[in-house]
């Protein structure tokens, strides 16, 4: 299926979570000194920094995987568009405060399951990565899920426009449950974690929030995917590398 | 008044004027496949390639007097953020479409008067390029005043967002009419332009145009200067080069 040996894979698996975290984070970053209010600056760059963080950790991971002398900053600075394998449902742009809630919701959920089942994968290292990073994307969870049902069950327009930013996005929440043959492979050594089975957790938890928030589920069409199979990315991801490396593109191994 | 040698100012002074040219080419590219219809999108996108047609020429000529082989490349593409020299107007975000017109029609009344008196430079190759320029400018001006009339003198929206388009940006004018010293060394010479002179002309278009298109002239007050004359520019400018230059910085010496 795969012509990646193990270790490769391995390498592969730890820098893709990574890039989930790298991406989604460097999004909610760019809502520095522009959220709606101080106190969900805060929360929002708090949330923002626990992603950035656990980037921090897989990567380090993987770099100590590759065996070849690189740093987490390899992963982050020096890699090209198509090596970075993270779900596009973390890079779609912010757009107003209901669409970053509603993906950072989306993203919540599967995270939640993913780091659950994560810790009990056979690799102890990310065990461990799943245990400390289940505890932030819990507290995520539950500051998106209140967002939602506020914007949900708040105005006419909120209403409205929070149920446009679900149905714009839900078409990203496909590739979620998608494996990668890399992921295959190290699902049968009980090292990934089995996305495909995370699908009808994922489901109920979603519908439930939404049920509050007096939302409604859109059906499921087509999906996009090849994010994290292939590297295939949207259209504003190539901005997202450029802003993000420029300074190490420019200032070849600078430190602070 | 200032240390740098004829030659020295010279090369800025190519370079500076060639800065105007590139950044609000970029800034125009960026509409490219947004613009409000096709034909809109082909103008605007002629008026960019023109503005960046006039920094290469610049830049060229800029490198020939720098005579340490750099070409135009090294002028776009490997400065940094202090080293460019535009007027702060030439790098404000592109706004709504009113924004981005405005932000034309104030460059373009300028730069019709700024190239009209480079015809008459005694440095050849700037007369020169002052003379195609301005045929370019010319159409730049007539574009925007017929947008700005249009949109001044449509509906009450329009008229409404156009005239906070031209409130909003009436404080990066005053800089159009600021002379740096190197400016003033070669103005000695007869090689600048005298900018301070082009106030009443300037004044005398855009009153003309405001009038026809019902739209109120702001006052004059608080005016931001800093980018033609110390490289200090604004928020949103590192995003600009970041953007332009990632591809030259990842693949340095990179050549289609």
């Amino acid at each position: 299926m795969t012509n990646l040996s193990k270790q490769e894979a391995l390498v592969q698996y730890a820098a893709q979570i990574g890039d989930n975290g790298l991406i989604i984070g460097h999004r909610m970053s760019e809502w520095c000194f522009r959220a709606p209010s101080i106190e969900m600056e805060m929360a929002l760059m708090n949330c923002a920094l626990d992603l950035i963080g656990q980037a921090r950790e897989l990567y380090t991971y993987a770099a100590k995987l590759d065996g070849t002398g690189k740093t987490e900053d390899d992963f982050a600075y020096l890699r090209d568009e198509k090596d970075f394998r993270n779900l596009l449902l973390a890079e779609v742009p912010n757009g107003d405060w209901g669409d970053t809630i509603v993906r950072l919701f989306f993203m919540s959920a599967y995270n939640k399951l993913f780091f659950t089942a994560l810790t009990k994968s056979t690799d102890e290292e990310l065990a461990a990565i799943g245990a400390k990073s289940l505890k932030e994307v819990t507290y995520h969870l539950r500051f998106s899920s209140e967002w939602l049902i506020r914007l949900g069950d708040g105005t006419d327009e909120s209403h409205e426009r929070v149920q446009k930013s679900i149905n714009d996005l839900w078409a990203y929440t496909g590739e979620l449950f998608t494996m990668t043959d890399g992921e295959k492979m190290l699902l049968e050594e009980g090292i990934a974690v089995d996305t495909a089975a995370l699908k009808p957790e994922w489901d109920q938890i979603v519908t439930d929030v939404l049920t509050q928030a007096t939302l409604s589920r859109p059906e499921n069409k087509w999906a996009h995917k090849g994010g994290k199979a292939e590297g295939i990315h949207t259209e504003s991801f190539g901005y997202i590398i450029a802003d993000m490396q420029f300074m190490q593109r420019r200032y070849p191994g600078c430190s602070w």
